[in-house]
């Protein structure tokens, strides 16, 4: 070993657009994940993974600009002829590996399967000011065959709610819509491309009223006064059944729109045990993406307006399309959670606290035995405490600041010689109490 | 969207070497998360995660064999002169980017940094039986400024024995050397190429003793008695202190020696307090990586001995030469985990379950109203209970099968006015009984 040259130094630097946390900011990322996982499974949805990498070939068949954002993967020694044709890459969401998932293991699985999947994803994007080319996402599903319960289209929004509610972001609220109101009220005004008013009205929160209703006349050909009733649809946003009526009286006669405004009511109805405030019907909830054929959510915390879309989903006539004949909807959100966790820890909305998870160090004194104080940590451990023993017998002023720089809220002085009892010092206060081994409770 | 293609349709398969799992293996492998994350913590370590990439540059610094199975990543849609220089590939352990954090953030970190880290590792190899390209890896390492403690290379095999334990996987035994042992014995033998002796001992598994006799006289040139003697040192094993005589009654008289046997001696005497059996001094283990530089570990199922290390490590006296002047040593255990669970679950060797983690499912049958199914559902889940709700309205039949097909223990029948109180089916059992909502226990 002594023969081995001298290494290079490389200064290490963050790489952009890939996050990396110190201990502390990682307990509370920790601590949101055991969250979210709780929440997702009180409603019994079982957790998969899947591999990190599906074929290219999966990825790009979904089509639009996600293949751009592609990491290709390719052996650093690959042989010649390998080096042209990648064929595994990074997934860039978890819904192509779900519905690659649920095609391949269709068999195996028991219907309406609910699961939920926490899984770093990647975009190979070039970073931009707050673009994550690596990020977790948390998303739940429920696949039947043939056709979902709408009762379904409820029950995710609120499983949602919850889950946000226990990560202390503040007040959410839910925006839902149906896709088939927008449609059906569309094809109501006579205009023909659906699906393109559809993308058009979706950009409302970039472009404002005026700019949806500019690019409905001038790009799509629209009557001002037919694009005019797309915003106006818009703006109705209520948090009971009264949007209802207010559409109902555009006097838009069309079958589609009905059938959507009846499902929107049975979710909101279903939603209404929920506290007031958390869930809106907004019909300017559009999501562009075009397999959306119903319900749509978009989660946004209340308290910060100008904050992304922290949350959405919608329904699905078919998640396996591409991979199988057979006929599986959907219904599912997804959490962006690395967006919402680095935002809020940058912005220092979030508290954080201690470096370590230990609720006590045992000190390691001169005076004591090092038996006893191995045997202390020992038993205090069993009890179900998380416990350090300090192993270097350096001075107490030493062991103390490592405890108060790690954040550790007690230290345990073990029984010696000439201290006869147990004794535990609480960090906060300053306090230092005779304690039992056995019943100590903090 | 009626307008839309009919797409390709890709029959999805398996990738060679990526590992997928049902939702009933899924759960097992979270408990197993679950306990391994809780033993760590229980001694006080921290959790870190870092990207899944490293620059190539620090990734094959490092040297070895390791540069060629490294997967790098490139966009897709690579423009032409983007498409030569990969910068960032993915991981194929956890030490390179432990070493690479802790230089980065040893400003912001609290020495000595005990940290476990639990993440997806690459290796870009052609797949072949049994090789995994994408793993699950858990290490757990100390890290201090200029000097280690001892007692940590005593805590570091306690922590993961204690943990390997809660995962049922049989008795493990914890097979212990110490570097400066090899290295003492061999140069007080006088043999020039230490390192090389080394690595021809550390094959003895797969060679065995008459083939590394053959290798270090053939190819070391070594005398055949020298040989032999370093054979014969591989052959000692003990669970006591006794090995430290066997390797004195040798006679070789060499400091690096009398350190080494006096570190193993103190680490054995540390683990004295665990299971008879599972450490032992075991002279043969020699690890392969030049970076070790004292204490070196291999963990066994003692039940299966043809079955690989599970975990090994080892200390190091530099963790950060490549990144930092600073010197950083450091003690850890890598336990190898998708290869261990992987192949436990294809030997039938862990007990499936449940296909979800429901406790009860609440019945939706005709004559009772869903609010009040909803309500049951509700109360259940505060009370702590993972609950799920039956959705659609089909008969008591359907709905006990999907109980039964996904392993949910429980099924609820809510109150309603043909059956005055709430009942609920144990499906083990087939009992059913009455059972009050507030109070009702498993």
């Amino acid at each position: 070993m002594s023969k081995k040259n001298k290494p290079k130094i490389f200064k290490p630097r963050p790489i952009s657009g890939f996050l990396e946390w110190l201990p502390e900011v990682r307990l509370v990322e920790l601590r949101w994940m055991d969250e979210i996982r709780d929440a997702f499974e009180s409603y019994g949805f079982c957790s998969i993974e899947t591999p990190s990498v599906e074929e290219v070939e999966v990825l790009v068949a979904k089509g639009g600009d996600a293949d751009k954002e592609i990491y290709t993967l390719r052996r650093l020694a690959a042989e010649p002829g390998e080096e042209d044709k990648a064929r595994l890459a990074l997934h860039y969401d978890l819904t192509v590996p779900l519905a690659r998932y649920v095609a391949q293991h269709a068999g195996d699985l028991v219907f309406p399967f609910k699961r939920y999947q926490m899984q770093r994803c990647w975009r190979g994007e070039r970073p931009q000011d707050g673009r994550l080319r690596e990020f977790m996402q948390c998303d739940i599903d429920v696949i039947d065959m043939d056709e979902v319960s709408m009762h379904f289209d409820a029950e995710i929004p609120a499983i949602t709610l919850e889950m946000l509610h226990r990560l202390d972001v503040g007040p959410v609220c839910m925006h839902i819509n149906n896709r088939k109101i927008l449609q059906g009220f569309y094809e109501g005004l006579g205009i023909e491309d659906v699906v393109g008013a559809i993308r058009i009205a979706d950009k409302m929160d970039k472009i404002g009223p005026d700019g949806v209703l500019k690019v409905m006349t001038e790009d799509l050909g629209l009557d001002k006064d037919v694009a005019q009733k797309c915003v106006d649809l818009a703006n109705i946003k209520s948090f009971d059944l009264s949007f209802a009526d207010q559409v109902r009286a555009f006097g838009v006669d069309n079958e589609m729109l009905e059938a959507g405004i009846e499902e929107l009511m049975f979710v909101m109805l279903e939603l209404e045990h929920l506290e007031k405030g958390s869930v809106m019907a907004d019909l300017s909830i559009a999501r562009g993406f075009d397999y959306y054929t119903g319900t749509v959510y978009e989660g946004k915390l209340v308290d910060y307006p100008d904050f992304p879309t922290i949350c959405a989903g919608g329904r699905y006539d078919n998640l396996v399309g591409s991979y199988s004949n057979k006929k599986l909807p959907g219904v599912g959100i997804s959490i962006g959670f690395s967006r919402i966790f680095s935002k809020l820890v940058k912005e220092g909305r979030i508290a954080i606290g201690a470096k370590c998870p230990t609720h006590i160090l045992v000190a390691c004194l001169p005076g004591t035995a090092r038996s006893e104080v191995a045997e202390t940590s020992r038993t205090l451990r069993n009890r179900g405490f998380k416990v350090e023993m300090y192993h270097e017998e350096k001075s107490l002023k030493a062991q103390m600041k490592y405890a108060s720089r790690k954040g550790i809220p007690f230290v345990w002085f073990p029984q010696n010689s000439e201290q006869p009892k147990h004794e535990v010092k609480d960090m906060d206060t300053g306090e230092q109490v005779v304690a039992d081994l056995e019943t100590w409770l903090p």
